[in-house]
């Protein structure tokens, strides 16, 4: 029953994607218009039908941040629709020619950008997501399969009944959007495994389902979105200057994947330099996880042991972690052995180091003298996010619409046969 | 002890890709170099190696085709070794920067391109593969772990060595190379879960050995090599000139991925043109394997019945395929039914029918009036191949030199906070 499921669900979304694959930008253009219209009409079905999962979420006890990531209100909704005028906005990718040349046998061979085909993406609680990726998506000719949390079933429903009848509107399948709306968690897997249709999956979600989907799909899965993210303070730092970039990374916005986890402070200017960052972390309300030197610098603190766990953990809240560290190398080794491969940063006014910093680490993202927080597609003028990428095929770091297409070779010959 | 060991593998090949990562390209050509002098010092080693396996081959009654692509003399050597040569001479991929930007907050941001990692390479009778994928490896900064198949156990552990010892001797880790030398099957599968330090795994394999990659593999699989190739003969072929590019994309080199699979022909060309080509193909020992219409057109010939399942063979032998269409869709239909995205050929004087065709088929390569037999990183010009993908992701057909690289973003900043 279910693999029947899924089967139909992969070969109408295959189906679609021939539709979308050669639409002109322009035809996308007004795609996307008529889904924001489409949207804008239904805006109060769409927001009663999250006051329905609203009330369910309160009802079953959820926390008040996951009913927070929940909540579409009218006001919400139209910053949503407001953002498809963004992506209208940003260059079409698909299409585009590259790499021309003309072969000593006469053919002439490039590349086309062209739509990967059939997109799938597991999320969970926000539905926001459910309009974001449906937008990019089509805008890059593709055709996509959504599966967001349970809890979020009936916002999701609202919206993907909007986008799809926008779509039909167009002349376009309504199939070129999908939502399982079923709850049933071996959809999931089942989804993983249909790679006769589906093209690539993007996990969008904790620790588990990124793990779920390394070990169970047989469809190229784009993990990411799991940062655990350092900072090392050279001795060359200046110092002062230091302490905002720190309290940046770690507190701006402490939940999400690209703050600030570890902080790497060089041991010739521990000792001036822990109580300086101590009083400014804790003043913001960071709680502190350091190393034996950490503790030993800072007696007039709370300071938690640090452990080879605590420093493999992304704390996703006012939690940081210190470490004293002999020299910049040692600072490269703890984050080659701990990082989770996102967003790493220097301090340091030392070019040497710098450049030596900046050539050994291999993260998606490596900065100089700025904060992790900058890892994200509208902070690197990407226009639009689709996710970060932590491993290094097809896409690293923030995901741009380019991550959502891939090329074809195109040979021209005159009847030309291999010699 | 299996589990041990491929952990100390997968450690000892993340260490050495450190050392690798950041070579110049100078220091690199040496290490080539040296390889190239090292395996020229050892030509009687390997090739008394390669006799052994090849003794084993005979007395194991493997066929002589086997046999053939097992066997590596003295003038075998000579051209892999020669090859280097190649290799050395092609542009370095590795810390070219692009995408470069400067933000509005004043942050320079690039992206850089980087070494993968660590390549996980498994692979089947050819030992030639062990040098040239070590050696494309190195030339993109790489470390690799390579598994080949049982039957080439001591040409590969004396070809090996020898590449071992040249890595050494150039000041650098041996384990940037290192090769499974125990046959035993359940190493395969540890290696596809190897994620914590192997990058990538390409397989250079059977469908077998693909499917379980796809299925069992926790890293990025690079699927490929498999090739249903389809050629479709328009209304509007030249038909004269048509059946020399037929026969080379069947007959040049039956036994590899990019050979022809099935002809698909315009009902309004069939009854001239199948005589015609069947003729031509029989000439060269081709058997015809063709639907009901072209069983009717050819009442001369001994024609098999096709069915699903011969549509969706490879035949990599002198077989083809026939099928009458009645018009251009048909023909993209039948395609994306049976096609496993390798390469697909049109044949048309008509440009609408070409525009058609190179638009609507999305293979990694789509000809017009060309064989499907240029799928190839040397005819392509990449001056390398790694393996053909057929997949979408990362990278897509003939893969050379910048399929071994990932990109890290650049972020340098003046202590720059995001507001």
């Amino acid at each position: 029953m279910s693999e029947q499921y899924l089967q139909s669900l992969g070969q109408q979304a295959k189906q679609a994607s021939f539709a979308l694959a050669n639409l002109s930008s322009a035809q996308k253009s007004a795609l996307l218009s008529a889904i924001a219209a489409s949207l804008t009409a239904a805006a109060d079905e769409i927001v009663a039908a999250n006051e329905q999962d609203v009330a369910a979420a309160k009802a079953a006890g959820l926390t008040q941040a996951m009913i927070d990531r929940l909540l579409l209100n009218h006001q919400r909704l139209a910053g949503v629709i407001a953002d498809i005028d963004n992506v209208i906005g940003l260059p079409d990718p698909i299409g585009r020619e590259f790499d021309s040349r003309l072969l000593d046998n006469g053919m002439r061979l490039c590349r086309r950008a062209v739509p990967l085909g059939v997109i799938g993406v597991i999320y969970e609680a926000r539905p926001n997501v459910t309009v974001d990726i449906a937008v990019l998506a089509l805008k890059t000719g593709n055709a996509v399969i959504l599966r967001g949390g349970k809890e979020t079933l009936n916002s999701n429903l609202a919206l993907a009944k909007a986008i799809r009848s926008a779509i039909v509107e167009c002349g376009l399948p309504a199939d070129a959007v999908q939502l399982i709306d079923n709850p049933d968690r071996t959809l999931v897997t089942g989804l993983l495994k249909l790679d006769q249709y589906v093209d690539m999956i993007v996990p969008r979600g904790g620790d588990k389902l990124q793990r779920l989907c390394a070990e169970q799909a047989t469809i190229p899965v784009i993990l990411g979105g799991i940062g655990i993210c350092h900072l090392y303070v050279d001795k060359a730092a200046d110092l002062t200057r230091s302490t905002d970039v720190i309290i940046n990374a770690k507190v701006q916005r402490p939940t999400v994947c690209n703050a600030l986890d570890t902080v790497l402070v060089h041991e010739a200017v521990a000792a001036e330099y822990l109580p300086l960052l101590a009083a400014a972390l804790t003043a913001q309300g960071v709680k502190l996880v350091g190393c034996e030197a950490t503790s030993k610098l800072l007696p007039a603190y709370e300071i938690e042991a640090a452990t080879d766990e605590s420093f493999s953990t992304e704390w996703l809240s006012l939690t940081l972690g210190i470490k004293v560290v002999a020299d910049i190398e040692a600072a490269i080794s703890h984050i080659r052995q701990f990082s989770s491969g996102h967003s790493e940063a220097i301090l340091t006014d030392d070019i040497a180091a710098a450049s030596h910093f900046l050539n050994e680490v291999n993260s998606a993202a490596v900065y100089l003298n700025a904060s992790t927080r900058f890892t994200d597609g509208g902070q690197f003028g990407l226009g639009a996010e689709v996710a970060v990428s932590t491993q290094k095929l097809h896409a690293r770091g923030p995901m741009g619409l380019e991550a959502l297409t891939t090329y074809k070779w195109l040979g021209v010959g005159d009847y030309t046969a291999r010699s």
